[in-house]
């Protein structure tokens, strides 16, 4: 089929007018003036609709036509008319339209506003209304801004894999990946699963994170770059916890924290710089519909420095605004580990900006991370931005052998688990880092979109992995 | 660090003559000459490497540096030197080298050709070897190209979900996920599981396709695609199979069979055009030492019109074949799935050129197939390459709801499984079509490279889930 999509009409309008096109693409809303009638059509290559025109006595089929439900399919041949003096800048006077696939009265969606929550149950269908359509194409744009960002700058891609066998830590989060039917897996005199006889011969789980796999190639490739699915079996309920979740995880060779909190300023403002170029109408419709602040806030992240600011100075500012009279939930003192209510007043409410937080207490934080000289604090930074709080988590990775050994033995953990991550400090190690962006917490901030639920198309929490 | 990148240094050569920078990277040999000496290093930025020419006179730690080991990491500052006489355009004239991370004499990888099976025990090191240093940087390559030839069409980049409980055919193939310990999971008094308490409350799996999660969402945006990771727990110990491997599925709505195979033909021309253009000292190097034929082909397949035959077609060409003597392993009859001999043998043999084969026997393909007028083949459309046999899979799918509804009753599926799937064809369906390209295999054929294990970063195959 010869189709010119509705992109390309908006694209080349004033090119176009007077020209001869077929357009294919769904019902939005019919109009019948019983001798003309109008249909608002969408084919999901813009934002924007198209609107058909159509006269009774042009179509043999007016009457088939003005009668089609909402979501029916049509193929719409006619002539490009510009209508400077009208809202939308041209329309298409019809000379046949022929119906592709027909729709019902009770087709779920109709143009009376549903709730979200209505929504998350016709997950195949939601993608057709605007809200949805403004998010899923923002997140396609946000993805290719990202493989942009970094392929432009010659970062390697790396597929760390999805099913580990290591990374024990935090088993009791992971889900388990294994081909046993559980009412009948071997098991092992003591009355354990005998995995030595699953798929991998032992036991496997969905990964939670690529870092450590990446370091292996930072060390070869010096800047690489991981774009892919993590999973956290957590139980826990919540507007901003998935199941499955994609996470952006860059580690770079020979450089330190400062390195780190450049890069992921640079990419934070290269996503929102990008998006907002190319998806302006679902933008518009977000800021007017969603989150009135959010084109202005995405702006104001896009064009501001970043704060930058240690773990123990924010502290000080958190205990001087209690001190003063602010309220917080959970009380501040060095040690704690920042709360969402912490990281939003440092970042809304005390620099106004984004803000990196670097070098926190060692205790709340991973093994992996170097050590300061200090020997209380590894070098840390968590990226705050206002609206949301933390963003994204990133370190210096401990580059020294004795440290980390000594690190992995204080901590009890099994050091022939890390054998090869240790290898790299062993046969040229360096300073490295690196850092994790939650996919779908930076396409809630691009769109305002409160619930992780809405930013993903087939969301998996507890209780719920439909379609 | 200010440092300038290897990359960097072969783009900008000529302006760079006579300057000052600052190098870091790996050590791949060092070469002592008592008062002078080379140290070949890698940056991972590009496949070359740098020479950095040494004087005993010049550095005060001359000998430390000529006793590194393979590996060691270095950080060089010195003057560029354009050398238009040598075999390399430039080399460094150290100033000063500093040892970032040492390397040790039983490095695992030492300059002795290593074994790709030996360096399959060593993944976290192998990328640091020219070979694995070429295949990984296509693949990133590879994947950015994916991306920006979707994009760049207005295609929307859908992640569909890794864990699902729908798509229960062939469950035999498919990975459990669960968070129940098989020893103590819940029973039913039939003894069998009790999903209902697992964490998604069902049972759940990882996914084989997103090619129906895609649709719905080609019926919103009219062209989308994927690129993921997918599963299947085949106990198959091949060369071209894994467990775990990533996915393109491209799904356009409007469109048939012919649409679906463009666009496969255009994607495959995209991706190798590309690919030759930005890995070309990669693309050498395998061609001298994986296989001596892949320039040649790679070049051959992105310049011709490929071929298009019917299945029916082809099994004449082959039982011409059989009867001229030829002998396959396999009888050819119509009705027979197409073996890689068959495959191979049209592609390389008959048409000489990558080859389209279309409208198989409805009985050897999926259920969502489009029926064909003739009542027994199905509108798919298979991509046949020389070297490698079947690359892609396509078909145009069933867009009708009632022959939809009695192919599912036929081959008694469950249709309450497929309301959504149904739903579709209800709510203004339309002709559509779409194919899956595993990744792995294209960066086999963009590589040379025979087996799957050696494509992928951390491979997962039965009895193997290492790092």
């Amino acid at each position: 089929m010869n189709r010119t999509k509705i992109a390309q009409l908006y694209a080349d309008a004033e090119s176009l007018g007077g020209s001869r096109v077929t357009v294919a693409g769904w019902v939005k809303s019919v109009r019948d003036m019983k001798n003309f009638g109008f249909v608002t059509l969408n084919d999901g290559s813009c934002f924007r609709d198209l609107q058909v025109v159509m006269n009774r006595e042009d179509l043999a089929n007016y009457d088939e036509i003005s009668h089609q439900n909402v979501s029916a399919a049509l193929v719409c041949t006619g002539t490009v008319k510009l209508t400077p003096d009208a809202p939308q800048p041209f329309e298409l006077t019809a000379e046949s339209i022929e119906v592709e696939g027909t729709s019902t009265p009770d087709y779920p969606l109709q143009k009376k506003r549903a709730t979200v929550e209505f929504l998350r149950t016709q997950q195949h269908l939601r993608p057709r209304t605007n809200l949805f359509r403004a998010v899923f194409r923002i997140r396609s744009v946000a993805a290719a801004s990202i493989h942009k960002f970094f392929q432009d700058r010659g970062f390697v891609y790396v597929n760390t894999p999805i099913i580990t066998t290591s990374d024990c830590e935090g088993a009791g989060e992971m889900f388990r990946v294994t081909t046993f039917d559980p009412a009948h897996a071997p098991l092992l005199d003591d009355g354990t699963v005998d995995w030595s006889q699953d798929f991998f011969g032992k036991a496997a789980s969905l990964t939670v994170s690529g870092q450590l796999n990446a370091e292996n190639f930072a060390m070869a490739f010096g800047d690489v770059y991981t774009f892919g699915p993590t999973f956290r079996a957590e139980n826990s309920n919540t507007t901003r916890h998935a199941a499955e979740f994609w996470m952006i995880e860059p580690e770079i060779a020979f450089a330190d924290l400062n390195d780190d909190m450049d890069l992921a300023e640079d990419m934070l403002k290269f996503i929102i710089t990008y998006v907002m170029e190319k998806c302006p109408d679902e933008l518009n419709m977000l800021n007017k519909f969603v989150d009135k602040g959010l084109i202005e806030r995405l702006t104001h992240v896009a064009t501001s420095d970043f704060a930058r600011v240690t773990y123990t100075e924010a502290i000080e500012i958190l205990e001087r605004a209690v001190a003063a009279g602010h309220t917080f939930e959970y009380p501040v003192s060095w040690g704690i580990d920042l709360q969402t209510e912490h990281e939003r007043f440092l970042t809304e409410e005390h620099f106004k900006c984004p803000t990196f937080v670097t070098d926190y207490p060692a205790e709340i934080k991973a093994f992996y991370m170097r050590m300061n000289d200090d020997g209380k604090t590894v070098a840390a930074a968590d990226c705050l931005v206002p609206g949301i709080g933390e963003i994204i988590g990133g370190s210096q990775r401990e580059e020294r052998l004795d440290v980390l050994e000594r690190r992995i033995a204080e901590l009890g953990m099994d050091e022939g688990q890390y054998k090869y991550y240790l290898d790299l400090r062993r046969f040229g190690s360096c300073k490295h880092a690196g850092f994790g962006l939650g996919f779908e917490r930076m396409v809630m901030y691009l769109t305002g979109v409160g619930n992780i639920r809405d930013v993903i198309p087939h969301p998996r929490t507890v209780g719920n992995a439909e379609f």
